[in-house]
């Protein structure tokens, strides 16, 4: 039986990083992971959709400067060959946090975790080895999930991780679920050819973005020809010989070739034995943390896993709080402020802190301010004349920044900081904005005049 | 004879902020302009070569995912069409300008100005007006120069306006000169298949920069197969039938189809008649201003032609001061705080604040930190596993935040914010960084360990 001072369990971004900053400081640190080091993140997540879609983003370039009549021609992506190098990427960076974690003396443990009680738990590996510890983070993330009647067979209907892995772009494609990974995995199977057809329980797409910001995305996905079904549920998948129908609640169907099924997630929490460690859940199963990212006196959960927020910079955030607040280094409760968040692809959206409305239901008097993304110079060069800056203002300082538009995703540390440094629009001029760039429009709207809504 | 508060001459991107602004503080106004609203900037300078870049922004992911064997294909552009849109984007801009003028009650005057006495001005125009002001903002910018040997026939040997009015790419050209534009029109002419030498006096390629990034960069072009000899001086250009000579000080020669001269700028003073308003010229004329960017009492020069900065947002943000401090409203000398600075194109460079040499030189102790921007998950989604971004530090607070790789321009408002706010790697970690994106790599050179140089 061996001992450690900190056990994580799960080698996500959170946990990862956790693992790493324990050992810096001279603990004794176990990291255990049933399956692959990176997470989902790296594995099935953030990093493979990256990567298919900057590997074909002049694709997307080819189809915008063609409307324009600005040149002509055809590129046809080795969708074999792409997958090909975003496994070995994958590997790649495998071996380098491998490496890292050998490097700091991290004892990297595979199996399963199940705790016996508040300071033990045994890994169902061959050895069915037994490790106690002073302090352990739980950082086991969160899979894809589905409602009854909506399945994968992960053959015509997919979630995230099939739709990464297909040889080639199906003829038809329906998202069922419009959040970040739909839309994504949507615009990068449309570069390659599919014909999308999007499907929103939601009276609107990206539901957790601000509506304004939400609708303008809408319009600007219907001009690249996606239909687009807000506001009904899908009855049921049923996967027939070479095709899936889909059926609306409103009795409507949908043939396609393909479905994906991105509805949510599910947190990581059976069979980790936390019932006795003291560990309760809530929901769907998703630890409850305090405002220390505590489960237990010495059992902290960082990460998707506590539901906090579904993100690997949040996990990564976390989990520093976590150590650092196991270590003593810190006695504050967790206040991470504004958290960035992005969809990715040819029109991007990003957003840092609260929406109007959110600031609006806290019973603030919020005033917003707007620039034109679209009008942008470098949003026109690429070919996009349409996009949006939204900034929230209470009492004159900056509460939320968002946009839509190409690019966006370029806009979001700038967001996250005049968000957290509570910037006004005097602080927008005390900077010099580089011409010519996007973040302009962001120093546009912040010095626009501001309305009311 | 018409009498205003405020007389601007030249509507570039300065003059125009200047005019603007005191306008909306109340004040009577005249823009006088020779040519075009926008000046350099709009019509020869930063937003043509932006449109071109972005417009063929997808040719270089062609190369670079041709290059990784993951796609093929060809790409025509119709420059002719290119050409239209970006002098459709350009008038369409000169309309909105002339707009928003209009609107803010601001007289347009067409025509050279040419001062009398220190509060009037004539008109070069038919009616030959003459106009009195209180304050005068000197904004004439600047224009392309050259040395003897290397002057612009206009249709072998050619300035940056004349090569971004070709009609089609020259099967080879020649870069006098690697500075920001040299090498951006280099870019976007090797994109359309011309073969590229470039031709540096100085000892390094874009001398402007850290000489680590200069570097960098330099191997990044010579890996695109560009011919780069540096330390040498261009001898003499001779145009002949189909081709130019370029012979070097050495005796070596270089034929190519067209040679750019893109060796620096020269101030627009001539035939102001400043010599009667008490305005003193220094080096090859540019104007003698103050702390306050005063050239004579009640005389402002703001922009290219004070000889500070050659860029538009300094000069815009420089205009800002000089109404702010004719009104009133500061008497506090202009500290423009770090200037951002961007080379663009398929590999770009960013800068703000000091170098880590230009640091030394001031006497200070300097340490330095890395991080390599080619192993961003962004960049390598785009196909450049090379890159680099380096901090300069004094006292453990940024003073210089610079970057060679992919998408490093989108990298320089953050690096602006890290200097004048004066970061240190505790506020790197106060913030969250979205993961991923290549913001992560200014992040990761912060809390990267310090060295020394």
């Amino acid at each position: 039986m061996s001992h450690f001072d900190i056990i994580v369990i799960g080698a996500g971004p959170g946990g990862y990083a956790a693992a790493l900053l324990a050992s810096q400081r001279g603990k004794t640190v176990a990291l255990i992971e049933k399956q692959n080091l990176g997470g989902t993140c790296l594995n099935w997540g953030c990093i493979p959709t990256k990567l298919y879609l900057g590997a074909t983003a002049h694709l997307e370039g080819l189809h915008s400067q063609s409307r324009l009549r600005l040149c002509s021609g055809s590129v046809q992506m080795d969708m074999g060959a792409l997958k090909k190098r975003k496994n070995a990427f994958v590997a790649a960076t495998h071996k380098a946090m491998a490496c890292c974690l050998d490097k700091h003396g991290i004892a990297l443990v595979q199996g399963q975790a199940a705790l016996l009680d508040k300071n033990t738990v045994r890994i169902d590996d061959e050895a069915g080895q037994t490790l106690t510890f002073e302090t352990l983070v739980i950082a086991t993330g969160s899979s894809t999930n589905w409602f009854a009647g909506l399945e994968p067979d992960h053959k015509r209907i997919l979630d995230s991780t099939d739709l990464l892995d297909l040889d080639e772009a199906p003829e038809s494609l329906a998202i069922i679920g419009a959040g970040a990974i739909g839309l994504e995995m949507a615009d990068f199977w449309h570069r390659l050819g599919a014909t999308i057809h999007v499907i929103e329980a939601a009276p609107r797409i990206a539901p957790a973005e601000d509506e304004e910001i939400a609708q303008t995305l809408h319009g600007m996905l219907k001009r690249k020809k996606w239909n687009i079904v807000t506001g009904k549920r899908v009855a049921g998948l049923a996967s027939e010989d070479e095709s899936v129908l889909v059926r609306l609640e409103d009795g409507a169907e949908i043939r396609v070739e393909k479905a994906l099924v991105a509805v949510g997630r599910k947190p990581n929490t059976p069979g980790l034995g936390l019932e006795n460690a003291g560990v309760a859940l809530t929901g769907a199963g998703w630890i409850i943390t305090d405002d220390f990212l505590r489960a237990a006196p010495n059992i902290y959960a960082i990460g998707d896993v506590n539901g906090r927020t579904l993100l690997a910079h949040a996990a990564e955030h976390q989990g520093r709080h976590a150590i650092l607040h196991a270590l003593g280094e810190t006695a504050a409760p967790y206040a991470p402020g504004p958290i960035p968040g992005c969809i990715y692809g040819s029109i991007e959206v990003m957003r840092a802190g609260h929406t109007a409305a959110e600031l609006t239901a806290q019973g603030k008097t919020v005033t917003v301010s707007r620039a034109n993304l679209g009008a942008n110079p470098i949003s026109q060069a690429h070919g996009q004349a349409q996009g949006l800056v939204k900034v929230a203002w209470v009492d004159g300082v900056v509460h939320g920044v968002t946009a839509v538009g190409h690019g966006a995703s370029h806009l979001v540390t700038l967001a996250e900081i005049m968000v957290r440094d509570r910037w006004t629009a005097h602080t927008a001029h005390e900077h010099i904005f580089a011409h010519p760039t996007l973040d302009e429009a962001l120093r546009d709207a912040l010095i626009a005049p501001p309305e009311d809504k």
